[in-house]
C-alpha cells in the first residue's frame, strides 16, 4: 500500500482508515488493514470526504478575478473582458489555469470540467498541477475567436494521440444555442458520437435567450438542443435557471446533468428582477429526477472557486425559494458536489469515497474553529466550512497538498500577477 | 506610538502607514510618522480595512453549531434548542462565548452586538478575548427564563458600577413584539432613556410576526415598537425582512438600523416560499435612507459567524432581488459591515479607520491565491476572501492574532467541546 490514512473521521460519523495504492482507494474502514504502507497520515482531527468536482469553469479566468465587479454586463464585457482576453497568449491561459488549480487545490476541489480558450495550454497546466479534469473549447459559430472547428479536430487529434495526462479528458462545448447554429449543433453532436466524447453547454442562463430561443426555434432552449442531437451524449447542462418542468422530465430521459451555479446566477442577476422564476428549481429538478451537479463558473462571475462557498449558497437558495428549511440537506449538497459531477462527465470512478474508487480525497481539519463543536460532520462541510478548512488535497492517489502548502505557489502567484497586469493594462 | 503597521496597501488601493498608539489610531496616510515606534508590523501583501462588525448575534450559541441543521423550526427547537439551553450554566455561557470570540477573532470581526443569557459571564469572556461588544439580555414578558426585568436591573447596577471592561457596553433586549408586551416594550424604553442605553430587538422576521401584530395591535411591527418608545434610543432591528415603505420612512427619522442577516433569514426559509417580498430589500432600505447594518445572527441559525461570506450573500442577494448587477456595490458592502454595525450601537468612534478612532484593525493576506491577482481591494474583500484570510486582528489597540494563531485556543475548543457534548447529550 502506498498511502495510509489512519484513524480519520468520515461523512456519516465514524471513524477508520482509508488505504490508496497507486491511484485508486483499495482500503475503507474501520479495520486496520493487513498491509503496511509506504507513507502514512495521521487522521486524528481530520475529516475525510471525496475531493469537490467543479462542475463547469473558465479556469484561466482566474486572470480576471475582481477585474470590473459592480458593473453592468454589457459595459463589463466591452471594456474590460473582451479586450483583455484578446490580449492572451498561450502562456497566460498556462499561468491563468495553474493559479486556479492552485486555488482549487487549496479549496478541496480535485476534478473540475473546463471551458475556456488555447486548451493545450490548459491541458499542460493541469498536468503540471496533479489535477483531474475534463477540458474544452467553448465553440462559437462564425468563429470571430480563429477557426474553432479546425481546433476542435486538433485537440481530438492530440487527445486520441495519447498527448493528454491520464487525469484528463476532452469534451465537445458548443458555448450556448443562442452563439451556435442548429447546424453546427449537429456537427458538435456527431463529432462527440464519433469520438466517444462528453459535452459542455450553456443553456438558459437569462430569461432573454430562452425567449429568443422560443421566438426563433419555437422550442424551448432543452428542447432545442435535443432536436440537434446533444443530448445523446454525456451532457453537462451549466446554469439551466431559466427552464420549466417539462424540459426537466425530458433531460431525465438523458445522460444530462443540469449544473447550478449559484453564485454566478446571483451575481450576475439571472433572476431577471423580483421574478422568482429566476431561481434554480432545485426541488423541481430533484423531482423530475434529473441529475444535478455543482459549480463556481469562472472567477470573471464568482470571484473564487470555492466550492465549500457554492454548496452553502445553493442550500441556502434551495431552503429559502422552496420556503422549506429542510430542503436540499447537507449530504445530499455534498453528493451533488462530488458524485453529481463525475457522473455528469460521465467520469463514474471517481466522486465518490469507495474501495476501487479513484483516489481524489480532502481532508478538513477539524480543529478548526468554524468546525468546532462538531454535532454532524456533513452539517459543517456545508454550513460551516470554506475551502480554507481545507487541510489535505489527494488527487489520483498524489499528495497535492499538507497544511496549507502548495508546491511552486510562489512561481505561480508572480506569473499570474504578471499575465494579469500585461492584459487587463493594470497598474497594480 | 506603540505600534506601527508599515507599508500596508488601503481598501483605496493606495499604500501607507498606520499607527497606534494606546487604543487609538493616532497616524493615517502615505506619510512615515516622525515618531518612532514600539512594534513595528510589516503589512507588505497586506491589506489594511476596519475590523469588521457583527450586528446581531447569539455568541454562545456556537455550542449549537451544526446542532439540528435540516430540521423544521418547531421541531428543531422543541427536541434539540431549548432542552440543551435550559441545562446551559454560567460556565457555558463563558465557554461558548470564548469559542464565538476565537472565531471572530479568527475571522476579523472586532466588534459584535451580542443578545444572551447569562450575561455578566458573556461579558467576563468578551473581556478575557479582548474584543469590543455590545452586550444584552433577552428579555421575554411572562419571564419563563427567571425574573428578566431583575436580572435587567442588576445588570444596569454592575454596569454603571464600573464592573464592565472599557470594551464592553450594556444595551437592552426587547426579544420582539410577539414576545414582549406594550408595557413592558414601554418598560423597557425607559429602562434605556434613563440610563443612557441603545436597544436591541428582533422585528418582523416572518410574515406571520408581522400579520400577527397588525391583527392584535393594528399596526405592522415597526410603527408598533415606535408608538411604545422603543425607536427613541439608538436601536438595531435584526432581520427586518417583511417590512414595506412606510416604515422605512419612518425608521429613517429616528437613530434606527435595520440589521440583514441574509445568512440565517435564508437558511430558516424567512422568505416564506416563492413570495419575493420575502428578500430583505436592500434597495428599498437605501432610497429611504435608514441605516442598514449586518449580521451572521447565531451559530445555530447560520452555522459561522464569518462576516466575509455574510457580506458576499448580502450583495448577491441585492443583486439578484434588485435585477441590478450594479446593486450594493463592493465599498458600500464594506461600510454597512463596519460603520453601519458600530452607528448602529451609537458607537460611532470605531467601525471606520481615520485618526482618532478607536484602534479596531484587520490585515489581510494578499498573497492568498482567492486575492491573487489584485485589481481593486474593495471587490477581493466582499466577493473573493473568506474570513481565513485574514492574518492580523487588532482590537482597542492590542494585537489579538497574528499569522492565524490566538493564543489560549487550545483550551477555549477543549472547554467549548466539553459543554457542548454535556449540554448536548452528544457522544461526540
Amino acid at each position: 500500500m502506498d498511502l495510509l490514512i489512519r484513524d480519520v473521521m468520515f461523512l456519516d460519523s465514524s471513524t477508520g482508515h482509508v488505504g490508496i495504492t497507486g491511484n485508486r482507494i483499495v482500503h475503507l474502514g474501520p479495520d486496520v488493514p493487513d498491509e503496511d504502507a509506504d507513507r502514512v497520515i495521521d487522521g486524528t482531527d481530520r475529516l475525510a470526504m471525496p475531493g469537490l468536482v467543479n462542475a463547469h469553469t473558465h479556469s484561466a479566468m482566474t486572470l480576471f478575478r475582481g477585474y470590473g465587479d459592480d458593473m453592468p454586463l454589457k459595459q463589463w464585457l466591452e471594456e474590460r473582458i473582451w479586450p483583455a482576453e484578446a490580449k492572451l497568449t498561450g502562456e497566460d491561459v498556462y499561468w491563468g489555469t495553474r493559479l486556479a488549480c492552485a486555488e482549487m487545490i487549496r479549496m478541496g476541489t480535485t476534478m473540475f470540467n473546463d471551458m475556456y480558450w488555447k486548451v493545450p495550454h490548459g491541458v499542460r497546466a493541469i498536468g503540471d498541477a496533479g489535477l483531474r479534469a475534463t477540458v474544452s473549447a467553448g465553440l462559437i459559430s462564425g468563429g470571430f475567436l480563429g477557426d474553432l472547428k479546425g481546433e476542435a479536430i486538433e485537440l481530438i487529434g492530440m487527445y486520441e494521440a495519447g498527448e493528454f495526462p491520464d487525469r484528463v479528458r476532452l469534451a465537445l462545448s458548443p458555448h450556448a444555442p443562442y452563439t451556435v447554429t442548429p447546424d453546427d449543433l449537429e456537427w458538435c453532436a456527431q463529432l462527440a458520437t464519433d469520438h466517444d466524447l462528453p459535452i459542455q453547454i450553456h443553456v438558459s442562463e437569462t430569461l432573454r435567450e430562452v425567449e429568443e430561443c422560443v421566438a426563433e426555434y419555437g422550442l424551448r432552449p432543452a428542447f432545442h438542443i435535443e432536436r440537434h442531437g446533444i443530448l445523446e451524449r454525456p451532457t453537462t447542462i451549466a446554469h439551466g435557471v431559466w427552464r420549466d418542468r417539462d424540459e426537466l422530465d425530458m433531460l431525465a430521459r438523458y445522460p444530462a446533468t443540469v449544473v447550478h451555479n449559484p453564485v454566478s446566477n446571483l451575481k450576475l442577476s439571472c433572476g431577471q428582477g423580483r421574478d422568482v422564476r429566476g431561481w434554480f428549481d432545485y426541488a423541481g429538478a430533484r423531482a423530475a429526477g434529473v441529475n444535478v451537479a455543482l459549480a463556481t463558473d469562472g472567477t470573471a462571475s464568482n470571484t473564487n472557486l470555492d466550492m465549500f462557498e457554492e454548496m452553502k449558497f445553493a442550500t441556502l437558495m434551495a431552503k429559502h425559494s422552496s420556503g422549506d428549511a429542510t430542503c436540499m440537506p447537507a449530504a445530499e449538497t455534498i453528493d451533488i458536489a462530488t458524485r453529481g459531477g463525475a457522473d455528469g462527465m460521465g467520469w463514474t470512478e471517481t466522486g465518490r469515497l469507495e474501495v476501487g474508487a479513484l483516489a481524489d480525497v480532502i481532508l478538513l481539519d477539524l480543529t478548526d474553529v468554524t468546525l468546532t463543536p462538531m454535532h454532524d460532520p456533513a452539517s459543517h462541510v456545508v454550513y460551516a466550512a470554506n475551502g480554507h478548512c481545507v487541510h489535505t488535497t489527494i488527487c489520483d492517489g498524489q499528495v497535492l497538498m499538507e497544511g496549507g502548502e502548495i508546491e511552486g505557489y510562489g512561481e505561480i502567484r508572480a506569473r499570474a500577477v504578471e499575465a494579469a497586469r500585461r492584459v487587463t493594462g493594470s497598474s497594480e
